[in-house]
């Protein structure tokens, strides 16, 4: 996209030559919003920047893997602070116009003289191409890079969306994922900027679950450079701006729990008439993280009865009477319910497809919510037993 | 234990001739009280034993595995009601005095007709040594029998508790665990019971955790049936049985998680100072159940970053620079700090032991709490994939 270029190298933080330092750099300092995790255990990157986006302006991001600079204590901060600064000399701009951020292992120093060496290399790398290098060097245990570009006319003006992402574990954002970065050429204030942000946010990252567990260092970046010369300042174009956003962050988000530890599925639940919004959210959230529910898709079994006691406990009002369920379009439980044998088989078909939507009808009220998660395979326990060794 | 009968056989309800069916008499009416689940989707036994329980009296308890006649609808509700009606019948006692428990399967028929010939042979076989046949006839995927047996004295007379449990996978109380049975001889009335009940059941099943999903069938029923003609009705016998019953309870609870679904290890997590109570109990229950903190375990990994993680999502007060870590004895964070490469080689010789204790302070109040549970191995998820297949 114009006006920003990229890069990501291997700098040596991590083992086997995969890239581990990423860098985004605007030619110009860019509008920037950002969500944080809730974390009340905040890595030394985010503690940084939470102060730094007050500001509203960003021109670069540092990115590692292979250590979250968490827990590190007045020495974690020390250290993004030099590779903050050491990433501001390199490029000639204004420190305060850096933002960093890790990933990887909790507990562990940043090995910093592996960033005295990489920063200038990352920088010589910047290229407008390098979208992929940059998605790669920010992997932890993803399998894959993630990069979603959406683009769209306002009043015959064209203007683009850019977002990428990394997770895989430690997955259950409260507030944003752990990393993902968007671009856009849109010129859009600060302020607006952040709305945009918090509402597609909520639509997609607040809505993602792996295995519960919310991360140290969960961060979304919105920076736009106005270089489209799109307005957003009215309501139509904040509208087609949002809905462009929505789209890009939702995508992202699939992408996360797709490759989610182990994953062999990508699941929605749908949870339809609740009493109230929270009703609504707690019983998807319940059955998102249910390591029965989880199990029982990963072993492509409808076993609805998990499904059901999940909701039972997750506190919201429920009628076991009065729930319906679907797999797909195929009903399994109507009015409590089974709907025998051959809705059972025909169930058994669509357990066996790589995305299933679960539909679970309270029938109690109007309100509506949903969650993606994942299934839970012995690859999650295999890969977060050996983690560390 | 003088005045109870037990008894266990293979009913055909589960396949492979499993003992299936279990039996539980007394002499004459006992005193009972009981705690069962807060799930909002209750099995049919667990309603109709609610009503039963408000009497303060049962004379036997009959209990299936293989399956949980939850979400059986109107038609589960009168197939309970048939097995307390043939059992009474049998025994020649009131139906009023029957209690029924399910565990197993949710969302099948009971097999009514397995049940009409295996009841008068269950009580056939009532005898005052087959407590083991009862404790086997009752379990799911537990791999063995759990029963825990007490005896103390009271102005120099002798009195018994003897507690019989399953459990090994939907376990996260709510009241109380899955099945749990406790047989005693003391004279004691409804009331004190029940009070004595919840006061153990607080610090035992109550404070476990396998997988955190509350089971559908959660019962915890206690029958005295004043056999030892120990009276429970002053300061002291009341403190002497409550730390017996506690014991029983605690030994049951301990033995369920020990024989969590595919656990290797069993883990005591301990939170001190703590802002609030409420802050203590959410930061136990945050931490054991988390995945990553679960699979860690299983990979013998002092993977603190994840302890100290997952504490700081679970929404009590903390300050990461104050928190103090223990493994068993072995100080690995103090005031947030990592004490560096030779206590983590000492604590990682402490995770290959297969009970830990895992100690978090965080320095901010008086308040403390526990919890108990089990590692995450690749096993619970090859159990649960297949659960039905």
């Amino acid at each position: 996209m114009k006006g920003f270029k990229f890069s990501g190298i291997h700098a040596g933080i991590k083992k086997n030559n995969q890239k581990d330092l990423g860098l985004i750099y605007c030619d110009k300092p860019a509008v920037a919003a950002a969500l944080f995790t809730r974390n009340k255990v905040i890595a030394a990157p985010v503690i940084l920047c939470k102060e730094k986006i007050k500001s509203g302006l960003c021109q670069a991001v540092l990115v590692n893997s292979g250590n979250a600079n968490c827990f590190t204590g007045q020495k974690g901060i020390e250290d993004a602070k030099i590779c903050s600064k050491l990433t501001a000399n390199t490029l000639g701009i204004a420190e305060e116009l850096v933002f960093v951020s890790s990933t990887g292992v909790i507990g562990a120093p940043l090995p910093m003289d592996k960033f005295e060496t990489g920063i200038p290399d990352v920088a010589a790398a910047l290229n407008e191409n390098r979208t992929d290098d940059f998605a790669n060097a920010i992997l932890t245990t993803d399998t894959h890079n993630k990069i979603v570009q959406k683009t769209a006319k306002i009043h015959g003006k064209e203007f683009s969306i850019m977002g990428i992402a990394k997770g895989s574990g430690m997955i259950r954002p409260d507030m944003a994922t752990m990393l993902a970065y968007v671009v856009t050429d849109v010129d859009i204030n600060a302020k607006e900027l952040k709305t945009a942000l918090l509402a597609a946010n909520e639509k997609s990252f607040n809505r993602i679950t792996i295995d519960g567990d919310t991360s140290t260092n969960d961060t979304l970046l919105a920076l736009a450079n106005a270089a489209s010369q799109v307005k957003i300042n009215d309501l139509e174009s904040k509208k087609l701006f949002q809905s462009l956003l929505d789209q890009v962050c939702f995508e992202l988000a699939s992408m996360v729990v797709k490759d989610g530890e182990g994953a062999t599925k990508l699941v929605k639940i749908i949870v339809k008439g609740a009493s109230t919004k929270e009703d609504a959210f707690k019983t998807c959230e319940t059955i998102a993280h249910s390591n029965l529910v989880k199990t029982a898709i990963y072993g492509e079994d409808p076993n609805w009865g998990r499904i059901t006691a999940a909701a039972g406990r997750s506190g919201a009002d429920v009628d076991p009477e009065k729930i319906d369920l679907f797999f797909d379009d195929q009903a399994l439980v109507l009015k409590g319910l089974w709907q025998g044998g051959d809705a059972e088989k025909k169930t058994a078909l669509i357990m066996k497809k790589d995305e299933i939507e679960i539909t679970l009808d309270l029938n109690l009220g109007e309100e509506t919510d949903f969650f993606l998660f994942c299934d839970f395979s012995e690859n999650y326990v295999k890969i977060n037993a050996e983690y560390r060794s």
